[in-house]
Order: structure tokens, then C-alpha cells, then sequence
């Protein structure tokens, strides 16, 4: 294992389902649950194929993902700390043979990436509108990683389905305030709505996070997969929610 | 109670959770939990107003709201033989005062019915576009019933849309496959979806029925209310089924 870097306030954290672990640090972003969630909603190649992660952050949806396929996966991050994290993370794993983390801006990303070639794209974008002035004191590590000041949903979507191939899926984890305008953008993209799964926190809450997969050019006909409770009646976190975070099985 | 007549294999079905009766029949079309799933998901003014069933079948969601509230319930129903037995089982519930069972096409209702006065509009509508030849065998009444044979998806939330005031609300139940469709057809219609609910047979299954609430020019903005789950993992109903369907409490 090669000697690790850790700088300032950053923590090499345990993804303690999968055997890997992760650089994070709190002044930055840490991952969150939905990126857990995306990786696992995913459907994946298990051999070969491309996988793109758009909006890749510390790098936490391709390291998920990289358990589960052989298939090369490229995360997209613009953000130089976060993408050195990520990067730093990828050595850590010795996982450099399989991810790539290309620190750029998404919505150019195709001058360095084939258009029309991934099996499987992913995206956990950023999901506040431009925040008003009143916010500006935020981090601004956060600021960009939660509101769409690098890039809007619409240029997320309008991205991945330029990299997807026929047949390609792309997912993508958003609140479902949103649903509606993620389905005519996907729409309006070639991207048809196949798969939607809601999150609740629980059973008796409103859903606070919905998935969604859709296939390029894929026929109209989606299905409702069963829902993701995160939290039961004791504010325990639900057997599938353990599973996904500390691989205990059920 | 007035003496009661019932016409060949018609029976006089208890409506457990409700205290009243409704005449059903096996050769027509018995109400589906779905109608009763779409009564309790409906919000309804207490006392006055006027609230608005298209497709109505036997009557059953007339006959449930009738149970929350003091408001004006016109049934609006096509079929002539179901009409009557609604028409029979408000009678027999002695209900006339506040629920009236028009047999009458709904593409034409507004002949009838004033536009843009009505508070709620319900509607169960025929979930199967109109079938192939093979199966015109099928029982007329069913067909109807279930077949987009004297209207379309499209015809009830027009027509919905139509009678209900500005900031009035419309309530459907259909097959998750559709809900897409539905949606864009409710904006096409200025009713703007607001509330969405799935039913999964069990937890761990694909939806196979939606609710959706829609306001007349209502604001962008829709929730996902927690999903109803009808069978628990032995394949009896759960609490909240048993509750709608028999009264029972948790």
C-alpha cells in the first residue's frame, strides 16, 4: 500500500460494505447516503463496457461501483480539491487500472471523452438552484457541490445522454421536487424514463429523494421498483440500508 | 328503509369500514380497491361544495365520500345498467339529498354540469386502451368498464379539468405505466400535479397503482406521499388496508 497523503482536516473513512476506503474531509463535502443509494440502484456490465460518473465529487460513486464490474469508469469532477481527493482515493485502493478521475468542466467534458460510447452513465448533481446572495458566506466548496453554479440539471442530463450509446442507461439521484422536470429533460435528451425508485425516510414521510434510470432511446414504459425506507419505526436504520452501509445481510 | 330490488345475480354488498351498503353485481363490475384506495387519498371539503365523480361505476366513491363530508356528489356514468345500480344504492343508503348518479357520456357532461364551479373531481377511469378484436368476447359491461371504448385518459382529464374551479382539485387512480402520460396530460390541462402516491402489492414489489392530485392552475410542485403497501409479508392485508377496507384501527 502506498504511503497516503492526507491534507488539513481530511479523514481516510471506511465504505464498510465494500472493503475500500475513502478520503473525505468535513470543510469539503462528505458523501452522502443518495450517492450510496445511486451506486447501488445502478444496473452495471460486469465485464467490460465505460462508465461515466458525472459530478463525481471525492470519487465515491466509481469506488462503489468498482466492486460490483470490471467495466473502466471515468469520474468527472471540477473541482480541483475534490478531484485530488478522489485521485488520492483511487491510488489508495489501487484501483488506477479501473478509474480515471478527470478533473474538468462536464459540460466540455466531450472534447475529452467519445460521445455516443458509454454503457452507463451516473450522476448525483447538485440539487439547489443558484442560492441567493444571503448564502454567499457558505463554503465554497459546498456551494458548488449543492447548487447549480458550475453546472444546472439540465446540462447534467443533456450531458450524459451525449455520452450514452444506444441502449445506454443513465442514472441519476435528485429530490423529487424535481422529478417532473428531470422526466421532460431526460425527454427532451433521447434519455426514456425506465426504472424511478423513491426514498423515504420512512414508511409514514414523504419521499425526500427519488432515483431514476433512463435508457437512450429506450421505449416509453416505466416501472415504480419497490421503495428504499431508510429509517424504521425506532429511527434505526432499515435492514437494506444496513446492508448498503455495512454490508450486513438481512 | 325503502324496500330494495335487486336484479338477477345482484347482491347487497356491506361497505365494512362505512356503515352503508352498495349493490354489486359479478356480470357487471364489482368496485376495485382501487376506487376505495382513490376515496381515501382524495382531500374533501367538510361542509359545503361540490365535488364531482366521472366513471363512476356502481357508485362506491360517491357513496364513501359521502361519508366525510356535506358537500353536493354528482356520479357521472355512462353505462346504463351501472348507473342504476348506483342510483338504487343511494336510495337504499337514503342518500338522495346528497348524491346524484347522472348516466351520461362525460365528454358531453358539460351539457349538463356548469364549468369551473366544481371543489374536487374523482375518477377511477378505464386503465386498458381499447382492445384487439380477440377479446371482444368479453363481457360488454366489463369491457366498458375497463376499455378506452367511451373514453379516453385524455377525455377524463379534459373534462376534469374542465368542470373544476380555478384552484380545485382533481383525483385519479391508473396503472403507474400510464402516469407519465397522465401527467403531461394534466399540464396540457392546467391541472398541475401535486400529490402522488404509489401501492405496492407487498414492500418488496414493483407499484401496480398510482394516485395523483392535480390543482387547477395550481404552482410547480409535487410531493410523494408515503406509499401504500396493501399485503404484508405472510399475504395478509396490512393495518392501513385493513383499516380502509374494515374500520379496523392499528
Amino acid at each position: 500500500m502506498e504511503k497516503l497523503k492526507l491534507i488539513g482536516d481530511e479523514r481516510l473513512d471506511y465504505l464498510l460494505a465494500e472493503n475500500l476506503r475513502i478520503i473525505q474531509s468535513p470543510s469539503v463535502f462528505s458523501f452522502s447516503i443518495d450517492a450510496v443509494l445511486l451506486a447501488k440502484f445502478s444496473y452495471l456490465p460486469i465485464r467490460k463496457g465505460k462508465i461515466i460518473d458525472l459530478c463525481s465529487g471525492n470519487g465515491i460513486i466509481p469506488l462503489l461501483l468498482s466492486t460490483r464490474t470490471e467495466a473502466q469508469i471515468v469520474g468527472v469532477e471540477i473541482q480541483e480539491r475534490l478531484a485530488d481527493m478522489a485521485k488520492r482515493s483511487v491510488a489508495y485502493n489501487q484501483l488506477e487500472d479501473q478509474i480515471e478521475i478527470m478533473e474538468y468542466d462536464l459540460n466540455k467534458i466531450t472534447d475529452l471523452i467519445p460521445k455516443e460510447r458509454a454503457d452507463i452513465v451516473t450522476c448525483n448533481p447538485p440539487y439547489f438552484a443558484t442560492p441567493a446572495t444571503s448564502l454567499k458566506n457558505e463554503n465554497e466548496h459546498y456551494r458548488i457541490a449543492r447548487h447549480e453554479i458550475m453546472c444546472t440539471l439540465e446540462d447534467t442530463i443533456r450531458v450524459a445522454a451525449s455520452l450514452l450509446k444506444q441502449g445506454g442507461k443513465a442514472n441519476f439521484v435528485h429530490r423529487p421536487e424535481r422529478l417532473l422536470d428531470i422526466i421532460d429533460l431526460m425527454r427532451k435528451y433521447r434519455l426514456e424514463p425506465k426504472r424511478i425508485q423513491l426514498v423515504h425516510p420512512r414508511i409514514d414521510r414523504e419521499a425526500n429523494t427519488v432515483l431514476v434510470e433512463g435508457i437512450k432511446d429506450g421505449k416509453p414504459g416505466v416501472k415504480y421498483v419497490p421503495p428504499v425506507i431508510v429509517y424504521d419505526e425506532l429511527g434505526e436504520y432499515t435492514p437494506v440500508i444496513k446492508e448498503i452501509l455495512y454490508g450486513e445481510s438481512e
